[in-house]
């Protein structure tokens, strides 16, 4: 196989996607530049906006993201990411239209929870912390329950709309330690309802947890780092 | 003209090109995904290392630079931004090699210092701390001159050895405050010696002055947000 070089196909908001360079970085183990993982990122957030395409009230970004997978195809990039859990709805349709492989966060968040230094406490139930649109689609859930045989533990319609959304906007206007306070309490009830891990498929959900010190952040999983893992799994296999 | 999008030749290190994304959307103003730069960021460190070539001692990066310039010029990028000083010695080979315009981060730098804010109050002194091969070189002393008729304070033998190359491997090491204090004292050094405006062209300085809130930072350019800048510029014109 010739030398691994990761695409990103990004954008989907663009702060996501630097968060994922940035974890890259992070997880390699390296003492010079030449050691860091090789990435091309598709940073181009002119994207119609996925939310309102799955409500149906905007136009599908299907075209957009079609395009920016043959665009990292023609880099020959070797493997292809995407760092947004929604814009995973059309990950079939990328999938078939890319030489190159793409890797499905849910199967990098997957492979965090089964780490070897975890094996010996499987989780029975896990918590998953997401939008309406992640929790609709199922995709966590499947595999949770398919490779581990967990269940997993969903916010109710009420925790959601008290919780989980005024969470998320107070991070988009910067208010952390507010939205990390609704978050924090979020995560205590899932625990409270026997989640052992948690998954937060949300970009707002770790930063908030870490600015109030969350005592929930050790059975955390981040899917956007756990894609990172992949990333530097791929570089260091070569 | 056709719509922009930016090209970053990255990866020099990799930490530093995710710092240009980082401040590129910082200094955009957006109120949604869609209002952001649109950018493609080259971020592959394997690239023959700069200072050693430089110095005599290690292969050309520029075979591999060249690489870069093509394959961002095949993504139709509409201009190219490299955020890495030492890398602008192949400044020259890359712009011949290169359909899209390739942007100096030299030129960004006395842009942001030429300001209309600052009109009023043109610098006559322009204090510069960066690498000896930064130093050696010549490009901002010579812009310095020639644009703004203003001379350029640098640290002398003694302050490189006992200031700034001790403070930017102890950032490197992760003592920011120890690497914070030795850079304060040379950005006092310079103020002292007349320099009304600190260019802090080495990525390390700008992160450790803001770690002991040094009282340089509102008279300090960060070259790297000076490019930003620029790419923020050439979206909003379009």
């Amino acid at each position: 196989m010739s030398s691994p070089l990761v695409g990103v196909l990004g954008g989907m908001g663009p702060l996501a996607t630097v968060d994922l360079l940035h974890k890259i970085i992070e997880e390699t183990p390296a003492s010079r530049d030449q050691d860091h993982v090789p990435v091309v990122a598709w940073n181009v957030p002119q994207i119609p906006d996925r939310q309102q395409a799955l409500a149906g009230t905007g136009e599908s970004p299907l075209p957009m993201l079609l395009h920016a997978v043959r665009q990292l195809n023609h880099l020959s990039v070797s493997h292809i990411v995407v760092p947004c859990n929604t814009a995973h709805h059309w990950f079939d349709a990328l999938a078939e239209e890319s030489y190159a492989p793409l890797i499905h966060i849910a199967d990098a968040t997957l492979h965090a929870i089964t780490l070897p230094a975890d094996a010996k406490k499987a989780p029975q139930k896990i918590g998953l912390i997401a939008t309406h649109g992640t929790l609709n689609v199922g995709w966590y859930q499947q595999r949770f329950a398919a490779q581990l045989g967990a269940e997993t533990v969903v916010p109710d319609e009420q925790e959601m709309t008290t919780l989980f959304v005024p969470g998320c906007y107070a991070v988009k206007r910067g208010e952390l330690q507010h939205g990390g306070r609704l978050l924090d309490q979020l995560a205590a009830r899932l625990v409270a309802r026997g989640a052992e891990r948690l998954v937060l498929a949300c970009t707002e959900v770790p930063p908030a947890l870490e600015t109030v010190s969350s005592r929930w952040r050790d059975i955390s999983i981040d899917p956007t780092r756990a894609l990172a893992q992949a990333c530097v799994r791929i570089w260091l296999q070569r």
